[in-house]
């Protein structure tokens, strides 16, 4: 089966493995394996045993994704405007390494919105550009996140959704994400 | 010469194209060829130019990436408690691809004391976990930021520098890590 890495702050939910038993369920029923940021590797380097938790913790993540089709990305804002630098930093390796990214967020307002919000407002120049109280540029490309983030979706021909749902507790959204990366994913062969 | 790539936030300074150039200043010193994001490509793909800015911007700065032995990457906390997402997504990009990655920050103050400040508190068990607000564990192994950007800077062989400096306006932080980053990239091969 193609597998594909459930990238997310998920983790953090304070009951991880039965939440993310249950978005492996989902991809089950679309014919996709779903390998979790907590799932043991199968055969882990033996010298990883004397490294410290957070490393064991990082080198297993990037193995388990070196080992998937796809990276399913729970890009939902995450403590401020923008997804979870954990889960950036998945996307980003993942597209180094050639994979789909399909991103997928439980809330609906677009990047400039939030990062407004977030910064308490800003100051508009005439030509309509934002620039935060530090002085620094708001970007403002009409995009769910930082351009970075959404170009890899788009390049790798990954699907992007979101919805405003009940943020931590909802999984139709990721559930639309699925079928979308199933019906990338499985393509049947074209027949000549 | 070898090249390393200039991400950060940066990018969004008002003199942002001054600024990047005082950083290939500072990496030109140690004898290192600085890449900005900004950098036009010698020869970019024709069919680049029929794609939205966003697009093109993104697929430059892989480019860019593509053609570096490093990425020195500006880790200072930007609109959250953690890193520019556009630099987080450029980091994993750079190690999905093997490259070396260096981090610096204008700011001291460890991940775990930047989040519960953010989130405006939290809640702590008797175990010593915090949770923030919507119920979501605060990561917490003593680290800068999340862990996989720490690990990413270790895992391979690059140097994290961070100390409290004015937060845009500060190259020192960044010129001590060009220095290690030269160290390390610039070793003489070992005679036999």
């Amino acid at each position: 089966m193609t597998k594909v890495y459930l990238a997310g702050p998920d983790v953090f939910l304070p009951d991880a493995a039965d939440w993310l038993g249950r978005k492996k369920a989902i991809c089950a029923g679309f014919h996709l394996t779903g390998v979790a940021p907590l799932d043991d590797l199968p055969d882990p380097p033996a010298a990883w045993a004397a490294l410290p938790e957070w490393r064991q913790l990082a080198l297993r993540n990037e193995a388990h994704i070196r080992g998937c089709a796809a990276v399913i990305a729970n890009l939902t804002p995450f403590r401020g405007p923008s997804a979870d630098v954990g889960t950036v930093y998945e996307v980003g390796y993942a597209r180094g390494l050639g994979l789909k990214v399909f991103g997928y967020a439980t809330v609906a307002a677009p990047f400039l919105a939030r990062t407004l919000a977030s910064i308490g407002g800003g100051r508009r120049d005439p030509d309509g550009s934002w620039w935060d109280p530090d002085g620094l540029l708001v970007e403002q490309f009409g995009l769910f996140d930082n351009l970075m983030i959404e170009a890899a979706v788009t390049d790798s021909g990954g699907t992007m959704v979101h919805e405003d749902q009940d943020r931590w507790h909802d999984l139709s959204v990721f559930e639309r994400c699925i079928e979308a990366a199933a019906a990338t994913l499985l393509q049947p062969p074209l027949s000549g």
